[in-house]
């Protein structure tokens, strides 16, 4: 992950929330799942700065876009004891992958705040196609 | 938000708790979660001071009343995956709106702990009346 | 501590901050360190919600005026590893004592935050001479 | 505060911080001290995702310049007893201002972090230079 990669996945989030009708957050981390970038729309809410970069780090952190946990973190599910703190369960984060076979790994991932969940969903899948064609 | 209304609507929300009969901690955010005001009710429970503000910046971090949450951050709700430490969805959280149309955005949020569920929202949504009728 | 004692010792602080052409926050907390009250004036800084109720709790955990821990939470000092969290060493917080003698205790704190430091210890003992009246 | 402003304020950090051979951080916080924006140069180190936004913060919520702070949070200081958290008593973070005379407030702040203290001074003053021809 490099900045200006991330700026451009964040430009693409961006550009979907538009499309959207949505005002959102968007946050991109590396494969440390520290900050590389943060961006909070105009009139986009306050939770942004948490749970977008919570989303991100989320989806390093376990590997996988966080609209999958939904059924896993749920009582009793197989995720059902994620501590608090960094961790938001909540759809809008992917983890970005590279490389291929045996040496593929998550080298980041992004998250997306501020809209519906379907909304959030659409735009970090929009900073994610830019991943794939970077 | 300003103190001076912070505090009128605080006293509706403790008025309003005679009439249920319950014994409540009121709090009032500004628009970027920041407390402004909060008073606890002789008897009231020590989870208020926590509680109440709490369910203030959930309100204005979500732009929710958390009641609505209740539906939405359950096991398998779309917002179950909320994180811990500042979001508390329990009923008692409103968001106060300003503007008209395009312009409409969430200025504050009051908070209300320490009765019931029902209790406290109903002294939430008295504290918002006042917030109507500024 | 009550609400109708802790909205006094406010208003008595908020009184002195005008005096001293500071903009304050006031937080009174009870003798287990939880808030009862807490006033922010319009256009005080946003640091007084942490900062007021920090020195308050700490005043009355350490029972000690914050003023005086100047040269006790110092490297090398008697205080000097104080966790972080809840502690605030900073000028402005008061304890308020009840009873004598061998039954003198600790019952509650005010903390003031906003001002120059010398601002808030002079709003801090202005709330403390009400309750010293009371 | 809004995020086209914060970006044109993000970038002269940058450039600055090019001119200077330092890799740095770069946020920029509203008036609730909620994060707008968030860099992170290529190579800069993993303490900026906590350092930058702090000082900003923390120049938010003192309503001072974070290398002010220096010879205030000192031990025997006037500001030592801070508590640790949110607030970073490091050269670096800026608070915007706006207004004139008695209705002049805070509505932001700049935090770098990266450098020697002295480059992150530099490149948050040159972040404040756009906030003053804006």
């Amino acid at each position: 992950m490099n900045l200006e990669l991330a700026l451009r996945m964040t430009e693409a989030a961006v550009k979907q929330a538009y499309r959207e009708g949505a005002t959102i957050s968007v946050a991109v981390v590396d494969e440390g799942g520290n900050l590389v970038s943060f961006q909070r729309m105009e009139g986009a809410a306050i939770s942004g700065p948490v749970l977008a970069p919570g989303k991100a780090y989320t989806a390093v952190a376990l590997r996988l876009a966080t609209s999958e946990l939904a059924g896993l973190a749920v009582p009793g599910g197989e995720l059902a004891g994620l501590p608090g703190g960094r961790y938001v369960c909540l759809g809008g984060g992917v983890p970005l992958w590279s490389g291929d076979g045996a040496r593929e790994r998550v080298v980041g991932g992004v998250g997306v705040s501020g809209g519906t969940i379907d909304q959030d969903v659409a735009c970090a899948e929009a900073a994610e196609s830019v991943w794939h064609t970077r």
